[in-house]
């Protein structure tokens, strides 16, 4: 069977997702839980968006393989308050232990049993980040100074859409990518608007099919430039035609950013979408990263 | 003249607002970069809520009497990086300056020349806290674990209003209040009203003239017991009505308190609130906190 998992994580004090020797991160932190809660040697996890060091999730998607005994087998090893007559469905009980066992800046908002055909990565037919910028002193809140940039200096929202609009639709977004030989850099870019929130602060709804290394930081840097009066609105669009990296492009800052929502097909599309979205991407494993 | 600072910050790591040798506070926090700031031997504030160990402040108000002359030297003594040639007004480099020094978890709003008869503390009309529980795992984010507190059981926000409707209005709050000999606990509750946000948190407003020592977190664990089901609506008026604190009303946990805003009248009344708030509650220099 086929496990979805729904996590949220405060990406602060983590490496980013991926697994990596002798770093904290949040795949290697998930799969330590999971091995030792489900007593199996390793388990193997495919997240729907690999975030990068400092960058948080309020809703990651991963799917992981395993037999239905083993899932099983937690309700039974389970351990009960005595006098607590609760009985847990295995996923149920799973959700609870882990979030027992993981530590505050990950949490496990749900689990079930995937749909026929679901893949966490290529079943998704998009993600929607969000970057997040208190651009006013008064704007700055501590409580949220993990999540959200301050910068000094007031951003002009209206030349940020501008810039934001010439860049939508499916491109070559290599300028706006960490390369990395042999790997497609198109990408439908579905949504790219920057608005007030209820607090005042500037926040940019990112939207597309999917992301290349780097690419949502980058978009923002390039647009900082022309929020900040650096540049024109119509240089975003001369940065994206030039097809390479342009050194006058920042990467914004990782903790700005979360990764919000991951959206799938209808149960019965799961499976061709996944088969589409490989074909067309057809992107080695590190790839489908963001940062 | 007479400053009046607006400030945030996240409590976790203080032992609360007030001073207290060899412990980390914001009065001692601020007060130390004040001197530094200002050249002066020592400051002395004036707040407009005391807030407990943990509990965090999005405007926080206080005031400080200082010299026209020490606030102007801090604009001859500022660091101007070459080439800037921004002209501060003395309180907007105070602003600049205090936020380049002080830690990322106090954060200085805005801060303006008060205007006659202002008094942090005696001239508010009244104060708004709120109060975050995420009731469900799935509304448990990571990035708000600082100031929202978690709990296993969906709550009844409908008994809890029900309670909390019987505790409006002005009362002795004694048996919510930690006691202290010679001091009033006589207070106006103004507001006291559990809602779900906009990601579905349980939100509770306590508005009131003034709080005594864990009167907030008080009233909360009152309803706490109320919104699981532990005890009837009206169980609040008789714990209100008893006039003195019942073992099972447990102060609620510090981290999802924050004090949201307080409330001043027009600058024409401010000297003369003042007056009327000392006189009613004549209450020594420690009772005004919350907690």
């Amino acid at each position: 069977m086929r496990l979805r998992i729904d996590l949220s994580y405060d990406g602060t004090d983590f490496h980013g997702w991926a697994k990596q020797p002798s770093l904290r991160t949040v795949e290697g932190t998930l799969e330590g839980a999971l091995t030792r809660i489900l007593r199996m040697e390793s388990v193997s996890l495919t997240c729907a968006g690999r975030t990068d060091a400092g960058v948080h999730a309020r809703d990651q998607v991963v799917h992981l393989d395993l037999d239905r005994a083993t899932l099983g087998g937690i309700v039974r090893s389970s351990a009960v308050v005595p006098g607590d007559a609760r009985v847990d469905a295995p996923v149920d009980a799973l959700v609870r232990r882990l979030n027992g066992l993981l530590p505050h800046d990950v949490h496990i908002r749900r689990a079930a049993e995937a749909a026929e055909g679901f893949d966490a990565r290529f079943s998704a037919i998009w993600r929607r980040y969000a970057y997040r910028i208190a651009d006013a002193p008064r704007l700055v809140d501590p409580l949220r100074r993990r999540e959200v940039l301050a910068r000094p200096r007031r951003l002009d929202l209206v030349a940020m859409n501008d810039a934001a609009a010439m860049l939508l639709g499916e491109h070559d977004f290599a300028a706006f990518c960490r390369r990395r030989s042999g790997a497609t850099t198109i990408r439908s870019l579905l949504e790219l608007r920057w608005d007030r929130d209820e607090q005042g602060l500037a926040v940019a709804t990112v939207k597309a099919d999917a992301f290349c290394h780097s690419m949502v930081r980058s978009l923002v840097g390039c647009l900082l430039e022309v929020g900040e009066h650096r540049q024109e609105p119509g240089w975003s669009r001369t940065v994206l035609l030039a097809g390479t990296r342009n050194p006058a492009v920042r990467v914004a800052r990782p903790h700005g950013l979360t990764l919000e929502q991951v959206a799938y097909p209808p149960d019965a599309e799961l499976a061709a979408q996944a088969v589409t979205a490989r074909v067309v991407r057809t992107l080695p494993a590190g790839e489908d990263a963001d940062g």
